[in-house]
C-alpha cells in the first residue's frame, strides 16, 4: 500500500508552486559569482527593505528567543490606525499567501467551489484545489479579469471569487467602478477577495477605496502584503481587512504564532516610513519605463502593467529563459500560467534593468 | 444570513490556542515596568539565541527584501547531514504548529479520525478539528500517554495518532521500548506523529533513536523544533523527518515561502552551534533541580519532567496565576488542558527561577 494513498486524489494531485529560481540556486546550477546575477523574478523590492523597518528589526534581535506576540497587537493597531479599520477586521498572516490559505481552509471544502481568472495568480487554484473544491477559472479579457463573465461563472455551490488587482502576472487593473458593479451583483453570501499586493505602486487617481467598501459589502475580504513595495518578502508578512464575522473566523483556525517577532517589527515600522514608500513607488515608475521603452525599441510587446514587473512577449521563451540564466539574469517563465510565449520581468535597480535589457537585446540578436 | 455560516460547523467551534501571555501585554493591562516581568509561560529558551545563529541573523538583514528560498536548501542540506537523512525525506514549517497542520491538512479529512492523548499537546485536537475529522481522546496514564490504550483507540478510520514526547504540558516521557512496540503494533496505514519538541534536554540514554525508527515504520513522521532548546521561538521554524512519499505529500500543500529568510539562517547556524545548545541544557537542568527543590519545600506536588517546564498542583490555580499576574510573573495555566489546579512553569535563567519561587511563596504564606 502507497501511504500517499492516504491523502485524498485532489492533494496528490497538486503540483506546488514553482518560486522564482533564487540567486544561489542559479550560482550552484551554472556555477555563476552570486554577485554578478541580476534577479528579476518575483516582483522584489529592488531598495532593498527601508531604514525604519531595518531599525526596527535590529532593535528587536534580542528577543528572538521567545515566541512572537500570537495576537499581534502592535501590528494591528497600527494597521487599524492607518487605514482606518477595527482591531476586530484585522488578521495577520504568514505574508499574504497564509491569508489565502486561511480563506480557502476557512471556508471552502469538498462540493464547494471557487471563481478565478484565466492568467491569475497562481496560488489561488492552489489554495482551492488543496482543500477539495472546485476550480471555475474564467477566460480572460486581454489578459485582465472579466468581472462580468466571472459573476456569470457563479454557482450555487461557490464560496469564494479571486481577484487580483492589479493581477500577477500580467499586470491588469480593473476599475473601481467595475468592481463596485461587481461587489454590488454579486450574491451577498459569496466572499470576494479583493487581493491588492500590488496596490502601493498605483497612481492615487487608479486606485480603489476597496477598505472603505468594506462596510458596504461585508462579504468583502481586502488582502494586502509587506512582500512588494514595504520590501519585507523575506520576513513573510501580510494581511486581511474583513468583516469582525469573517475575520474572527480567519482567525479561529490561524496559526498562533504565524507572523513572526521580526515581520511584526519590521511591518510597524515599515507603515511609518513614508519617505521610502514613495522612493519605491518612484525608483519602479521610472524602472519600468525603462524596461518598457527598450522592449518598444526591440519590437516586443508586452502587457500594460500596473504592478512592479511587466510581461513581455518573446516566442520561445524557454529558450530565452535559458539564454537569460546562463548570463546571471533571472527572470520568470510563465509556462505554468499557459504562457509559454512570455516572460515576467520585475523592475529592478537602473543597473539591474540595463544588465536585463543588455543580455535581451544580445538574445534577439543572437 | 450570517457570513459566518459559510464555514463549517467545525471551524465555527473552534476555541483559538490560548498562547501565553506575552510581557508586553502583561504590562498594558497591569501597569508594569516590562524589564521588572518574568516569563516563565511559554517553554522558551532564557538564554535567548545562540551566538552563532545571531551572527547568521544579522548576516542575513540585507536580503529581507528578497523572498526566501521557497526551497529552503541549505537549511535542508544541513538538517540531512546532521541526522543523516535524505532531502526528501524533510518538510520545513513555520514552527513545528506549521508541520503538523500539514500533517492534518494533508492526511485528516471529515469522516476520519486522528488519536490523541488526554494532557496532550492542545494543537493536535485543534488542527484535527480544524479539518473537519474527529478527535480521538485517549485516557491518559500518571499524566502521560498510555500507549497501549492509545493502540486500541485506533478505528479503522484513524489516519494520524499523535504523540508528544517529552509531552507538553506534563513534561511525561516514554520509553523507548515502548514507542517501538507501539509501532510494531500499530497498523501500516496510520501515520503515526512522533512530536520530540524537547527532546534536546534529555540526557542521552533518555532520547529514542526516532530518526533511526523511520527505515523501519514508513508510517512515522517525527517532528522536532527549534524554538526550544535552539532558542529561535520568535523566528518560526521547525521540521519534519519522514518516508519521502509523506514528505513528498507534505511538500505539496506546504506554502512555498512558509519559511522565512532569517529563521532559515538561523537554524543552520544553530545546528552548528553545540555549544550554546549543551548550555542551554545545563542551565535546563540546574534550573529544574532549583524550582523542583523549591516545590517540594514548599510542599506542592508536581510531575516529573522532562522537558524545559514543570507542572505542579497547587489548588486554585486561576487564583494564584492571578496572584503572579500582579507581580510581574507569567506562568501558564492548564485550565485548556482540564487541569484546573495545576500551573506551568517554564525554566528561566537562575534569578528568574528565584523571581518565580519568591512570589509563589509569597502566595502559599498569604
Amino acid at each position: 500500500m502507497s501511504l500517499a494513498s492516504l491523502a485524498p486524489d485532489y492533494i496528490r494531485a497538486i503540483a506546488p508552486y514553482q518560486p522564482g529560481k533564487p540567486v544561489s540556486e542559479l550560482a550552484r546550477e551554472m556555477g555563476l559569482d552570486p554577485a554578478c546575477i541580476v534577479k528579476l523574478a518575483s516582483n522584489e523590492n529592488p531598495l532593498g527593505m527601508g531604514p525604519m523597518a531595518r531599525a526596527a528589526v535590529e532593535k528587536e534581535l534580542a528577543e528572538l528567543a521567545r515566541y512572537p506576540d500570537g495576537n499581534g497587537f502592535e501590528l494591528k493597531a497600527k494597521i487599524a490606525q492607518k487605514f482606518v479599520v477595527n482591531l476586530d477586521q484585522i488578521v495577520l498572516g504568514n505574508g499574504s499567501n497564509d491569508i489565502l490559505e486561511l480563506i480557502a481552509h476557512a471556508f471552502l471544502r469538498e462540493g464547494d467551489s471557487a471563481v478565478f481568472s484565466e492568467y491569475a495568480f497562481a496560488v489561488y487554484p492552489l489554495a482551492t484545489q488543496a482543500v477539495g473544491a472546485t476550480n471555475i477559472c474564467v477566460k480572460a479579457i486581454d489578459y485582465g479579469h472579466d468581472l462580468d463573465a466571472m459573476r456569470a461563472a457563479i454557482r450555487p455551490d461557490t464560496k469564494v471569487v479571486w481577484i487580483a488587482n492589479p493581477n500577477n502576472p500580467t499586470g491588469t487593473l480593473a476599475r473601481p467602478g467595475d468592481l463596485i458593479e461587481f461587489l454590488e451583483l454579486c450574491p451577498k453570501n459569496v466572499l470576494v477577495v479583493l487581493d491588492e499586493a500590488y496596490t502601493e505602486f498605483l497612481p492615487r487617481e487608479k486606485r480603489s477605496d476597496s477598505i472603505g467598501w468594506l462596510k458596504q459589502f461585508p462579504n468583502l475580504i481586502v488582502v494586502r502584503t509587506f512582500s512588494k513595495a514595504y520590501g519585507l518578502a523575506g520576513l513573510r508578512v501580510g494581511f486581511a481587512l474583513a468583516n469582525p464575522e469573517v475575520a474572527d473566523i480567519l482567525n479561529r483556525i490561524r496559526q498562533p504564532f504565524n507572523v513572526n517577532s521580526l515581520a511584526q517589527a519590521a511591518a510597524c515600522a515599515a507603515l511609518d516610513d513614508l519617505e521610502f514608500l514613495k522612493q519605491s513607488v518612484e525608483v519602479n515608475a521610472a524602472g519600468m519605463q525603462q524596461i518598457t521603452a527598450a522592449l518598444q525599441e526591440l519590437g516586443l510587446s508586452f502587457i500594460e502593467s500596473y504592478g512592479n514587473f511587466v510581461t513581455f512577449h518573446c516566442g520561445d521563451a524557454a529558450m530565452l529563459n535559458q539564454f537569460m540564466l546562463e548570463r546571471g539574469v533571472i527572470v520568470r517563465p510563465l509556462s505554468g500560467y499557459k504562457m509559454p510565449n512570455s516572460l515576467r520581468v520585475s523592475i529592478g535597480l537602473p543597473e539591474e534593468n540595463a544588465r536585463f535589457i543588455e543580455v535581451l537585446r544580445e538574445a534577439m540578436e543572437a
